[in-house]
């Protein structure tokens, strides 16, 4: 995991494996009661999934710390699972009926549509207070638990990842102007973007210069991954994508694509990739994981 | 608060107001974007309820300390705070078509009948980061704070009220053993009634055999609790309850009163009345408040 002559691809599957192995252990399984919710929540979460939010909170420790012992990395583990825990319970709910009414999701069917729109409500409801879990297992000092527990909170709530959802349900037909969209993407997938790389910062024991540093990064790839979602969904098929495509204009979203025209939007996500890199210089060498992230996030193509 | 002499209802107005100041202090206002959001949230949260949950953290924390000093009572408050923002969250989301379909709650509209599905749906999602973040800032020491959010999450979770409710909906229309009735309760509703008990003594730094007390008096209440809903809902019409009565018969849901008949559930509800008295001997005087509060969940007729 900390060995930074490995390529990218192959660090990248050491953390998907990580982040999976830790949401298995602590999962609850079939085999303990209620079977069929457990059933339920290990397919919203152990599906196939990028974990780009899991690699940030890794590469963030790592670019605080580059010697992972036990702890650090036991640490770094449990919160990269809880952020995952709260990505996947705000795609279920994302998915369903009364909001995106979505059929296909990393080309499987969604949690709804394989299980109902009850089980998959209340499976993505357990999966919240779990994180939380998560968070308050990772052997760091208390106030550092407490302060990681704060951060997910705030990205999780009203003034982040919900708070987002809520501006683009209710703009749905709508003209939003460039700010009012900026500001819907930083709260809905930015918030959730910041809080990981925090995350890491935080159960690393980072100092605030660090952190601060971290913040502008993050803030530039969150953006960023909302304005290539948004050219991916203008511009793929379905299958390629693994959910269904061309969705936005479709309901009439507003996005980048829609608003900038797709040349801009492309040139609006190199400035934010200058950025991202930008605020790395100040911490070296050991934010190599966090730069290669920021590449990966902005060139996917699927 | 700590005043033994005030009559019951004076202290349980006492208790009300002061949850519902915490929380009016804690939620997002409608001066905050998005202003909408918040103001769903604190139609979910702030309408007419009984604050039992709330009543219990502070009857527990005073059986614990009697001499709530200004940190202890606001740790209480907070801790009071948090599970009456789960309780709110859970209603929201069990209100909603794809669950019980229910319009009327505490006498109001429904969120979802005055909001739309979409916004009840988000709102009660937001409820739920917010009680971790409040735990978070209970005034006590680190590690009480991380096994209160260990507490709150167990309670919340698919061991506690989500499993219970999973267990509700797959058995609608089937026969279910008493046995298996009373799982069902002991998650769905007594995990949250034992939470808050154990919260009010965790939030008062109390000993390993106090908590065991405690632990028995609320399984036993939360149990009672269940019983006496189930005999409300098929004994009471829809204005004096204040949601819509019959539900459970209508709906074929298994019921304490259509497992055990309406005269066994009161007996029932008596003997549980008494195992939790007896759980709360040790405590001595301080308890009282625990003791009225049992009596005045077993003896509510709305």
């Amino acid at each position: 995991m900390n060995d930074f002559v490995l390529p990218f691809d192959q660090w990248l599957a050491q953390v998907v494996a990580s982040v999976e192995s830790t949401l298995d252990v602590y999962l609850p399984t079939e085999d303990e009661e209620p079977a069929f919710l457990h059933e339920v929540m290990r397919y919203a979460v152990l599906g196939p999934g990028k974990r780009v939010r899991a690699a940030l909170v890794y590469a963030s420790g790592l670019a605080c710390q580059s010697s992972l012992d036990t702890e650090h990395f036991k640490a770094l583990s449990l919160a990269a699972s809880a952020v995952e825990l709260i990505h996947a319970y705000s795609l279920v709910h994302d998915d369903l009926p009364c909001m995106d009414n979505d059929e296909l999701r990393r080309g499987r069917p969604t949690c709804h549509i394989k299980y109902g729109e009850a089980m998959a409500l209340l499976a993505a409801d357990a999966l919240q207070p779990l994180a939380f879990k998560q968070l308050s297992q990772m052997p760091v000092a208390p106030a550092l638990v407490i302060q990681a527990i704060d951060i997910l909170s705030s990205a999780a709530g009203s003034h982040g990842m919900v708070g987002g959802q809520v501006i683009d349900v209710c703009h749905v037909g709508q003209q939003l102007s460039l700010t009012q969209l900026q500001q819907m993407h930083r709260m809905k997938t930015g918030a959730m973007i910041e809080g990981s790389v925090l995350l890491g910062a935080i159960s690393s024991g980072a100092n605030s210069e660090v952190r601060q540093a971290l913040e502008d990064y993050a803030a530039a790839i969150g953006l960023a991954f909302q304005v290539v979602d948004d050219i991916l969904d203008a511009t793929v098929d379905s299958q390629s994508l693994g959910k269904t495509a061309g969705k936005d204009e479709q309901s009439q979203k507003p996005t980048y694509v829609s608003l900038m025209g797709l040349e801009s939007s492309k040139t609006f996500v190199n400035q934010l990739h200058q950025t991202a890199l930008a605020a790395l210089l100040p911490l070296g060498p050991q934010a190599q994981r966090l730069r290669e992230l920021a590449d990966f996030i902005i060139r996917r193509h699927y």
